[in-house]
Protein backbone atom coordinates (compact mmCIF):
# COMPACT_ATOMS: atom_id res chain seq x y z
CA UNK A 1 0.00 0.00 0.00
CA UNK A 2 1.24 3.38 -0.84
CA UNK A 3 2.21 5.85 2.49
CA UNK A 4 -0.89 7.86 3.06
CA UNK A 5 0.49 10.41 4.95
CA UNK A 6 4.14 12.38 4.68
CA UNK A 7 6.79 11.41 7.44
CA UNK A 8 6.63 15.17 9.19
CA UNK A 9 2.75 14.66 9.63
CA UNK A 10 2.60 11.13 10.92
CA UNK A 11 5.35 12.11 13.01
CA UNK A 12 3.28 15.01 14.82
CA UNK A 13 0.62 12.44 14.85
CA UNK A 14 2.57 10.23 16.69
CA UNK A 15 4.03 13.00 19.35
CA UNK A 16 0.74 14.06 19.80
CA UNK A 17 -0.63 10.81 20.11
CA UNK A 18 1.88 10.26 23.20
CA UNK A 19 0.26 13.24 25.31
CA UNK A 20 -2.47 11.97 28.05
CA UNK A 21 -6.06 12.11 27.24
CA UNK A 22 -5.10 12.83 23.02
CA UNK A 23 -6.05 9.86 21.19
CA UNK A 24 -4.62 9.15 17.05
CA UNK A 25 -8.14 10.69 15.74
CA UNK A 26 -7.72 13.79 18.35
CA UNK A 27 -3.85 13.75 17.79
CA UNK A 28 -4.65 13.86 13.78
CA UNK A 29 -7.39 16.63 14.23
CA UNK A 30 -4.86 18.63 15.63
CA UNK A 31 -2.15 18.37 13.36
CA UNK A 32 -4.65 18.88 10.44
CA UNK A 33 -5.62 22.00 11.95
CA UNK A 34 -1.71 23.00 12.44
CA UNK A 35 -1.70 22.72 8.77
CA UNK A 36 -3.93 25.18 8.11
CA UNK A 37 -2.04 28.14 9.90
CA UNK A 38 0.83 30.35 9.00
CA UNK A 39 4.91 29.01 9.47
CA UNK A 40 4.81 31.53 11.78
CA UNK A 41 2.60 30.35 13.96
CA UNK A 42 3.44 26.74 13.68
CA UNK A 43 6.87 27.89 14.45
CA UNK A 44 6.28 29.63 17.23
CA UNK A 45 4.35 26.77 19.14
CA UNK A 46 7.36 24.54 18.31
CA UNK A 47 9.44 27.57 19.68
CA UNK A 48 7.54 27.11 23.04
CA UNK A 49 7.26 23.87 23.39
CA UNK A 50 11.40 23.51 23.01
CA UNK A 51 11.51 26.15 25.29
CA UNK A 52 9.78 25.14 28.05
CA UNK A 53 12.04 23.67 30.21
CA UNK A 54 14.48 26.24 29.72
CA UNK A 55 15.40 28.36 31.91
CA UNK A 56 13.40 26.38 34.82
CA UNK A 57 14.34 25.87 38.23
CA UNK A 58 13.22 24.19 41.52
CA UNK A 59 12.15 26.78 43.90
CA UNK A 60 14.59 25.73 46.76
CA UNK A 61 11.95 26.61 49.08
CA UNK A 62 8.95 25.46 48.10
CA UNK A 63 9.62 23.20 45.29
CA UNK A 64 7.48 24.59 42.66
CA UNK A 65 8.92 25.04 39.40
CA UNK A 66 10.09 28.43 38.84
CA UNK A 67 12.40 30.87 36.65
CA UNK A 68 14.70 31.49 39.80
CA UNK A 69 15.25 29.96 43.58
CA UNK A 70 13.64 31.88 45.33
CA UNK A 71 10.25 32.08 43.19
CA UNK A 72 8.17 34.85 42.74
CA UNK A 73 5.87 33.58 45.72
CA UNK A 74 8.32 32.67 48.27
CA UNK A 75 10.16 35.90 47.95
CA UNK A 76 7.07 37.81 47.53
CA UNK A 77 6.96 40.67 51.07
CA UNK A 78 3.40 40.74 50.80
CA UNK A 79 2.79 36.97 51.18
CA UNK A 80 2.22 35.57 55.03
CA UNK A 81 4.85 33.87 55.87
CA UNK A 82 3.53 31.91 59.38
CA UNK A 83 1.47 29.66 57.12
CA UNK A 84 2.38 26.92 54.90
CA UNK A 85 -0.06 25.16 52.60
CA UNK A 86 1.38 21.59 51.42
CA UNK A 87 -0.01 20.45 47.95
CA UNK A 88 0.62 18.01 45.50
CA UNK A 89 1.53 19.55 42.02
CA UNK A 90 2.56 22.78 40.49
CA UNK A 91 -0.81 22.86 39.34
CA UNK A 92 -2.56 23.01 42.77
CA UNK A 93 -0.73 26.03 43.36
CA UNK A 94 -2.18 27.51 40.30
CA UNK A 95 -5.58 26.58 41.36
CA UNK A 96 -4.91 27.70 45.07
CA UNK A 97 -3.62 31.09 43.76
CA UNK A 98 -7.52 31.84 42.36
CA UNK A 99 -8.99 31.66 45.68
CA UNK A 100 -7.86 34.16 48.69
CA UNK A 101 -5.08 32.26 50.14
CA UNK A 102 -1.78 34.01 50.93
CA UNK A 103 0.36 32.02 53.12
CA UNK A 104 3.86 29.66 51.25
CA UNK A 105 3.21 26.64 49.58
CA UNK A 106 5.07 23.50 49.75
CA UNK A 107 5.22 21.08 46.74
CA UNK A 108 5.37 17.95 47.43
CA UNK A 109 6.03 16.51 43.64
CA UNK A 110 3.62 14.14 43.78
CA UNK A 111 1.50 11.79 46.56
CA UNK A 112 2.83 8.42 48.54
CA UNK A 113 1.72 5.44 46.46
CA UNK A 114 3.17 1.90 46.84
CA UNK A 115 1.48 0.62 43.92
CA UNK A 116 3.99 3.46 41.48
CA UNK A 117 6.45 2.81 43.82
CA UNK A 118 6.43 6.25 44.80
CA UNK A 119 7.18 6.40 49.14
CA UNK A 120 8.43 9.38 51.08
CA UNK A 121 11.69 9.11 49.99
CA UNK A 122 10.55 10.31 46.18
CA UNK A 123 9.00 13.28 47.46
CA UNK A 124 9.80 16.37 49.06
CA UNK A 125 8.68 15.14 52.37
CA UNK A 126 11.98 15.36 54.20
CA UNK A 127 12.34 19.03 53.02
CA UNK A 128 9.13 19.90 54.41
CA UNK A 129 9.72 18.71 57.40
CA UNK A 130 13.38 20.04 57.84
CA UNK A 131 11.78 23.73 57.23
CA UNK A 132 8.61 22.90 59.80
CA UNK A 133 11.50 22.03 62.08
CA UNK A 134 12.84 25.54 62.05
CA UNK A 135 9.19 26.54 63.83
CA UNK A 136 8.80 29.71 61.47
CA UNK A 137 5.38 28.50 60.98
CA UNK A 138 1.85 28.57 62.81
CA UNK A 139 0.01 26.77 61.04
CA UNK A 140 0.50 23.50 57.99
CA UNK A 141 -3.09 23.19 55.85
CA UNK A 142 -2.67 19.82 54.50
CA UNK A 143 -4.21 20.00 51.15
CA UNK A 144 -3.22 16.99 49.22
CA UNK A 145 -6.30 15.82 46.99
CA UNK A 146 -9.28 13.77 48.90
CA UNK A 147 -8.28 10.92 47.18
CA UNK A 148 -6.70 7.72 48.67
CA UNK A 149 -3.30 8.85 47.97
CA UNK A 150 -3.84 12.20 49.02
CA UNK A 151 -5.01 11.14 52.08
CA UNK A 152 -2.71 8.94 52.93
CA UNK A 153 -0.25 11.32 52.21
CA UNK A 154 -1.49 14.15 54.54
CA UNK A 155 -1.89 11.43 56.82
CA UNK A 156 1.57 10.25 56.94
CA UNK A 157 3.01 13.82 57.31
CA UNK A 158 0.77 14.94 60.29
CA UNK A 159 1.85 11.75 62.05
CA UNK A 160 5.90 12.83 61.35
CA UNK A 161 4.85 16.09 62.84
CA UNK A 162 3.41 14.57 65.87
CA UNK A 163 6.34 12.14 66.23
CA UNK A 164 8.92 14.84 65.73
CA UNK A 165 7.03 16.68 68.15
CA UNK A 166 6.77 20.02 65.91
CA UNK A 167 5.18 22.91 67.51
CA UNK A 168 2.61 23.96 64.90
CA UNK A 169 -1.40 24.16 63.99
CA UNK A 170 -1.87 21.07 61.80
CA UNK A 171 -5.35 21.59 59.72
CA UNK A 172 -6.61 19.55 56.80
CA UNK A 173 -8.82 20.95 53.97
CA UNK A 174 -12.37 20.87 54.64
CA UNK A 175 -13.82 17.36 52.68
CA UNK A 176 -17.40 18.13 51.78
CA UNK A 177 -20.41 19.18 49.09
CA UNK A 178 -18.63 21.01 45.93
CA UNK A 179 -20.77 24.15 45.46
CA UNK A 180 -23.32 23.92 43.08
CA UNK A 181 -22.96 20.36 43.16
CA UNK A 182 -26.69 18.44 44.33
CA UNK A 183 -26.93 16.50 47.36
CA UNK A 184 -29.29 13.82 46.04
CA UNK A 185 -25.85 12.70 43.67
CA UNK A 186 -23.66 13.08 46.09
CA UNK A 187 -21.58 9.76 47.14
CA UNK A 188 -21.92 8.12 50.66
CA UNK A 189 -17.90 9.41 51.67
CA UNK A 190 -18.79 12.51 50.27
CA UNK A 191 -21.76 13.05 52.27
CA UNK A 192 -20.48 11.83 55.82
CA UNK A 193 -17.06 13.60 55.02
CA UNK A 194 -19.74 16.99 54.81
CA UNK A 195 -21.90 16.02 58.04
CA UNK A 196 -18.62 15.79 59.58
CA UNK A 197 -17.45 18.78 58.93
CA UNK A 198 -20.58 20.95 59.53
CA UNK A 199 -20.40 24.13 61.02
CA UNK A 200 -22.26 26.70 63.29
CA UNK A 201 -24.52 28.52 61.01
CA UNK B 1 -0.72 39.54 42.63
CA UNK B 2 2.89 37.47 42.47
CA UNK B 3 2.83 36.17 38.73
CA UNK B 4 2.01 32.02 39.61
CA UNK B 5 3.57 30.32 36.47
CA UNK B 6 6.73 30.74 34.78
CA UNK B 7 6.72 32.75 31.35
CA UNK B 8 7.57 29.69 28.95
CA UNK B 9 4.85 27.79 31.24
CA UNK B 10 2.38 30.09 30.78
CA UNK B 11 3.29 30.92 26.65
CA UNK B 12 3.15 27.19 25.92
CA UNK B 13 -0.22 26.69 28.21
CA UNK B 14 -1.81 30.10 25.57
CA UNK B 15 -0.17 28.23 22.87
CA UNK B 16 -1.78 24.45 23.24
CA UNK B 17 -4.93 26.17 24.45
CA UNK B 18 -5.15 28.05 20.85
CA UNK B 19 -5.61 24.28 19.44
CA UNK B 20 -9.62 23.18 18.63
CA UNK B 21 -10.77 21.39 21.34
CA UNK B 22 -7.92 22.37 24.04
CA UNK B 23 -9.70 24.55 26.64
CA UNK B 24 -7.45 26.37 29.30
CA UNK B 25 -7.51 22.95 31.84
CA UNK B 26 -6.40 20.71 29.20
CA UNK B 27 -3.79 22.75 27.74
CA UNK B 28 -2.12 22.87 31.63
CA UNK B 29 -2.54 19.19 32.05
CA UNK B 30 -0.58 18.76 29.10
CA UNK B 31 2.12 21.49 30.01
CA UNK B 32 2.26 20.27 33.08
CA UNK B 33 3.10 16.33 31.74
CA UNK B 34 5.55 17.37 29.35
CA UNK B 35 7.60 19.08 32.14
CA UNK B 36 8.09 15.70 33.48
CA UNK B 37 9.09 14.22 30.47
CA UNK B 38 13.10 14.40 29.49
CA UNK B 39 14.49 17.69 27.42
CA UNK B 40 14.67 14.97 24.97
CA UNK B 41 10.97 14.03 24.25
CA UNK B 42 10.20 18.00 24.53
CA UNK B 43 12.92 18.60 21.92
CA UNK B 44 11.89 16.00 19.89
CA UNK B 45 8.32 17.18 20.17
CA UNK B 46 9.18 20.90 19.67
CA UNK B 47 11.25 19.59 16.29
CA UNK B 48 8.66 17.49 14.93
CA UNK B 49 5.95 21.15 15.30
CA UNK B 50 8.63 23.42 13.73
CA UNK B 51 9.50 20.67 10.95
CA UNK B 52 5.90 20.12 10.25
CA UNK B 53 5.40 22.21 6.92
CA UNK B 54 8.80 22.02 6.19
CA UNK B 55 9.07 19.86 2.77
CA UNK B 56 5.63 19.74 2.08
CA UNK B 57 3.89 20.41 -0.86
CA UNK B 58 0.27 20.01 -2.23
CA UNK B 59 0.26 17.16 -4.91
CA UNK B 60 -0.50 19.45 -8.18
CA UNK B 61 -2.85 16.25 -9.08
CA UNK B 62 -5.07 15.35 -6.53
CA UNK B 63 -4.37 18.29 -3.73
CA UNK B 64 -3.80 16.11 -1.33
CA UNK B 65 -0.74 17.46 0.88
CA UNK B 66 2.49 15.45 0.20
CA UNK B 67 6.45 15.66 0.04
CA UNK B 68 6.27 15.71 -3.71
CA UNK B 69 4.36 16.22 -6.38
CA UNK B 70 2.47 13.71 -7.51
CA UNK B 71 1.93 12.32 -4.16
CA UNK B 72 2.55 8.58 -2.98
CA UNK B 73 -1.02 8.05 -4.29
CA UNK B 74 -1.43 9.17 -7.82
CA UNK B 75 2.10 8.11 -8.45
CA UNK B 76 1.03 4.56 -7.75
CA UNK B 77 0.80 2.74 -10.43
CA UNK B 78 -1.08 -0.20 -8.92
CA UNK B 79 -4.01 2.69 -8.19
CA UNK B 80 -6.81 2.78 -10.47
CA UNK B 81 -6.64 5.54 -12.66
CA UNK B 82 -10.01 5.50 -13.55
CA UNK B 83 -11.87 6.47 -10.70
CA UNK B 84 -11.50 9.54 -9.15
CA UNK B 85 -13.04 10.23 -5.48
CA UNK B 86 -13.90 13.79 -4.31
CA UNK B 87 -13.61 14.71 -0.79
CA UNK B 88 -13.16 17.62 1.71
CA UNK B 89 -10.40 17.32 3.59
CA UNK B 90 -6.86 15.63 3.64
CA UNK B 91 -7.55 13.73 6.33
CA UNK B 92 -10.80 12.09 4.44
CA UNK B 93 -8.24 10.41 2.34
CA UNK B 94 -6.62 8.91 5.72
CA UNK B 95 -10.16 7.67 6.65
CA UNK B 96 -10.90 6.03 3.36
CA UNK B 97 -7.62 4.54 2.67
CA UNK B 98 -8.58 2.10 5.29
CA UNK B 99 -11.58 0.93 3.06
CA UNK B 100 -10.52 -1.80 0.15
CA UNK B 101 -11.05 1.78 -2.18
CA UNK B 102 -8.26 1.73 -4.90
CA UNK B 103 -8.83 4.85 -7.08
CA UNK B 104 -7.62 8.43 -7.41
CA UNK B 105 -8.90 11.36 -5.00
CA UNK B 106 -9.24 14.91 -5.40
CA UNK B 107 -8.98 17.21 -2.20
CA UNK B 108 -11.32 20.33 -2.43
CA UNK B 109 -9.57 21.74 0.30
CA UNK B 110 -13.08 22.14 2.42
CA UNK B 111 -17.00 22.67 1.19
CA UNK B 112 -19.05 25.39 -0.11
CA UNK B 113 -20.08 27.62 3.25
CA UNK B 114 -21.21 31.16 2.45
CA UNK B 115 -21.50 31.80 5.92
CA UNK B 116 -17.48 31.21 6.28
CA UNK B 117 -17.53 33.14 3.13
CA UNK B 118 -16.17 29.94 1.26
CA UNK B 119 -17.33 29.55 -2.21
CA UNK B 120 -16.51 27.57 -5.11
CA UNK B 121 -13.49 30.22 -6.04
CA UNK B 122 -11.86 28.70 -3.01
CA UNK B 123 -11.56 25.34 -3.40
CA UNK B 124 -10.02 23.10 -5.84
CA UNK B 125 -13.25 22.53 -8.23
CA UNK B 126 -11.96 24.66 -11.40
CA UNK B 127 -9.00 22.13 -10.92
CA UNK B 128 -11.27 18.91 -10.59
CA UNK B 129 -13.76 20.43 -13.58
CA UNK B 130 -10.14 20.32 -15.59
CA UNK B 131 -9.15 17.52 -14.75
CA UNK B 132 -12.65 15.74 -15.77
CA UNK B 133 -12.64 17.73 -18.93
CA UNK B 134 -9.88 15.12 -20.00
CA UNK B 135 -12.30 12.20 -19.70
CA UNK B 136 -9.90 9.82 -17.98
CA UNK B 137 -12.24 8.97 -15.52
CA UNK B 138 -14.87 6.45 -15.57
CA UNK B 139 -16.57 7.46 -12.63
CA UNK B 140 -16.41 10.17 -10.08
CA UNK B 141 -17.40 9.50 -6.42
CA UNK B 142 -18.66 12.28 -4.38
CA UNK B 143 -17.39 11.78 -0.84
CA UNK B 144 -17.83 15.29 0.88
CA UNK B 145 -19.74 14.83 4.12
CA UNK B 146 -23.09 14.17 4.59
CA UNK B 147 -23.53 17.58 6.35
CA UNK B 148 -25.58 20.48 4.65
CA UNK B 149 -22.27 22.02 3.11
CA UNK B 150 -21.26 18.93 1.97
CA UNK B 151 -24.79 18.00 0.54
CA UNK B 152 -24.36 21.59 -1.10
CA UNK B 153 -21.01 20.88 -2.37
CA UNK B 154 -21.41 17.49 -4.12
CA UNK B 155 -24.84 19.13 -5.36
CA UNK B 156 -23.01 21.98 -6.84
CA UNK B 157 -20.20 19.58 -8.87
CA UNK B 158 -22.72 17.54 -9.83
CA UNK B 159 -24.69 20.05 -11.55
CA UNK B 160 -21.61 21.62 -12.90
CA UNK B 161 -20.50 18.45 -14.69
CA UNK B 162 -23.97 17.94 -15.89
CA UNK B 163 -23.65 21.56 -17.24
CA UNK B 164 -20.66 21.06 -18.99
CA UNK B 165 -21.18 18.17 -20.51
CA UNK B 166 -18.53 15.99 -19.52
CA UNK B 167 -19.41 12.18 -19.90
CA UNK B 168 -18.91 10.77 -16.67
CA UNK B 169 -20.66 8.52 -14.20
CA UNK B 170 -21.29 10.33 -10.97
CA UNK B 171 -21.73 8.91 -7.49
CA UNK B 172 -22.38 9.98 -4.06
CA UNK B 173 -21.47 7.63 -1.30
CA UNK B 174 -24.67 5.93 0.70
CA UNK B 175 -26.03 7.55 3.76
CA UNK B 176 -27.63 5.31 5.63
CA UNK B 177 -27.65 3.65 9.26
CA UNK B 178 -23.60 3.25 10.56
CA UNK B 179 -22.86 -0.06 11.11
CA UNK B 180 -23.10 -0.86 14.44
CA UNK B 181 -25.89 1.42 14.73
CA UNK B 182 -28.94 1.51 17.18
CA UNK B 183 -32.13 1.74 14.43
CA UNK B 184 -34.12 2.95 17.34
CA UNK B 185 -32.12 5.72 18.03
CA UNK B 186 -31.06 7.22 14.37
CA UNK B 187 -32.82 10.28 13.31
CA UNK B 188 -35.52 10.71 10.67
CA UNK B 189 -33.01 12.17 8.20
CA UNK B 190 -30.83 9.40 8.36
CA UNK B 191 -33.70 7.10 8.41
CA UNK B 192 -35.03 8.38 4.90
CA UNK B 193 -31.94 8.24 3.36
CA UNK B 194 -31.65 4.53 5.00
CA UNK B 195 -34.96 3.79 3.01
CA UNK B 196 -34.28 5.45 -0.10
CA UNK B 197 -30.72 3.58 -0.56
CA UNK B 198 -32.14 0.42 0.07
CA UNK B 199 -30.49 -2.47 -2.16
CA UNK B 200 -31.89 -5.82 -3.42
CA UNK B 201 -31.44 -8.52 -0.30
Amino acid sequence: MSKILPDSVQKLIDEFGKLPGIGPKTASRLVFYLLTKSNTDIESLGESVTNLKKNLVYCQECFNIAEQSPCNICADPKREKNTVMVVEEPLDVVALSKTSYNGLYHVLGGVISPIDGVGPEQLRVAELIAKLKEEKFDEMILATDPSLEGEATAMYIAKLVEKDKIKIKVTRIARGLPVGGDLEYADEITLTRALEGRNAY
